[in-house]
């Protein structure tokens, strides 16, 4: 690994360059959070856990391969669990192609919950009610809080392409079904999910990772999960 | 006046039942802002400016019967300018069928300015760049910083049909062509500005007001105008 350029170092990721034309993702043991507490969606690394990386990788692997089997392109190729990293196809991550933008994430919520609930708590009296995989975008940019966008602002600062946009949100549906629909066979609930997509080849595919990371679930008693239960449900 | 009963008192306008059935809006002189500076976009009232109402009132007027002219539907029935009220038809206003919720506010933008430039700075390279009368909507919430809420989320929630939420963005568009081209012919430019929308027999309309308080406009020079200027340059 010594022999390839690292092209960049993300807050639980470094990112290596192959000489096989291919990306070599290293997952780190760094944990994002604030005040001392872990929140994997938090924008600042508070600390390092021992394992942590194998385990979001174990996950990413885990979804992938399940993401593979329903026919959805995602960028992986390998997964080496015992070093902690994986080989993925080089991707341009959707609205990263602007220089110091961040890029795009995904969010598909079955239900409000979270910030959906925060912005829009007037106009939600039963957070029991179903949100039909509704997507919403919003920009990695830590300084200015991930704000979202909408999809005609997306087309009118020409981010991306009318059906770029729409494949993507449809991508991110179709991965917050599979997910849900596996988790319901260990018995808990997908309230909602990120994912970050890419173009490989000009096809729109799943990028970066898939993991309890990115995702708040509960029980079938409406808990919610805590990230070590969760980790431990899925991979054991 | 007297004899009619208040309904609801605004910022800068008390709203009163008449008894043909019709609303009477009545334009005060109090001005918002924050820190002592009036900004007609803040949501806290600090104090009062002599002449105030009847100026939003008259401009108002002014672009309500331009619109009128185009065809464009509105809730506007007659001005009295010297009383400073305005009688409409009663419209039950976009997003505000919710019990405590505040409503929408329809933002048309022809270039990126004010809150979408501190947004997607890291997308903008040239302030210049059109926007193609991109339309965003945001909920009238001063708790929660007027936040933004795309299409699928208004769909999702069930607070708009698709057929009026494409209505009341297209009518969005609409208004705020024919207020540049009304403002072009003054020598001026329109960079932004946001109207409220509401449904009167079941039909999209332009409610509220259309003033130099929703709108941000520049000369030629790129010099973006005072709002007492404005309100001179329209109304004088």
């Amino acid at each position: 690994m010594s022999t390839n350029e690292k092209i960049y170092t993300g807050k639980t990721k470094d990112v290596y360059a192959l000489d096989n034309g291919n990306i070599l993702l290293v997952f780190k043991d760094d944990v994002t959070g604030e005040d001392g507490v872990i929140d994997p969606g938090a924008n600042t690394v508070i600390g390092q856990v021992e394992g942590k990386g194998r385990k979001s990788l174990a996950m990413t692997d885990y979804f992938f391969k399940r993401l593979h089997a329903a026919a959805v392109p995602t960028h992986f190729v390998a997964a080496d669990l015992d070093k902690g990293t994986m080989e993925v196809r080089r991707a341009e991550p959707l609205g990263k192609d602007v220089k110091g933008a961040g890029g795009f994430e995904f969010i598909c919520r079955t239900r409000p919950w979270g910030s959906f609930l925060r912005r829009y708590r007037n106009y939600i009296s039963d957070a029991e009610r179903g949100l039909d995989y509704l997507v919403e975008i919003t920009i990695k940019d830590d300084e200015r809080g991930d704000p979202l966008i909408n999809d005609d602002a997306i087309l009118a600062l020409g981010l991306l392409s009318a059906e770029h946009l729409a494949q993507a949100k449809e991508l991110t549906r179709q991965v917050c079904r599979i997910v849900e629909a596996d988790l319901r066979g260990k018995g808990l609930v997908l309230i909602d999910m990120k994912i970050e997509i890419g173009l490989v080849d000009g096809q729109v595919v799943v990028i970066d990772e898939v993991s309890a990371d990115a995702m708040r679930v509960m029980d079938q008693s409406g808990q919610v999960l805590d990230h070590a239960v969760l980790c431990q449900q899925l991979i054991g």
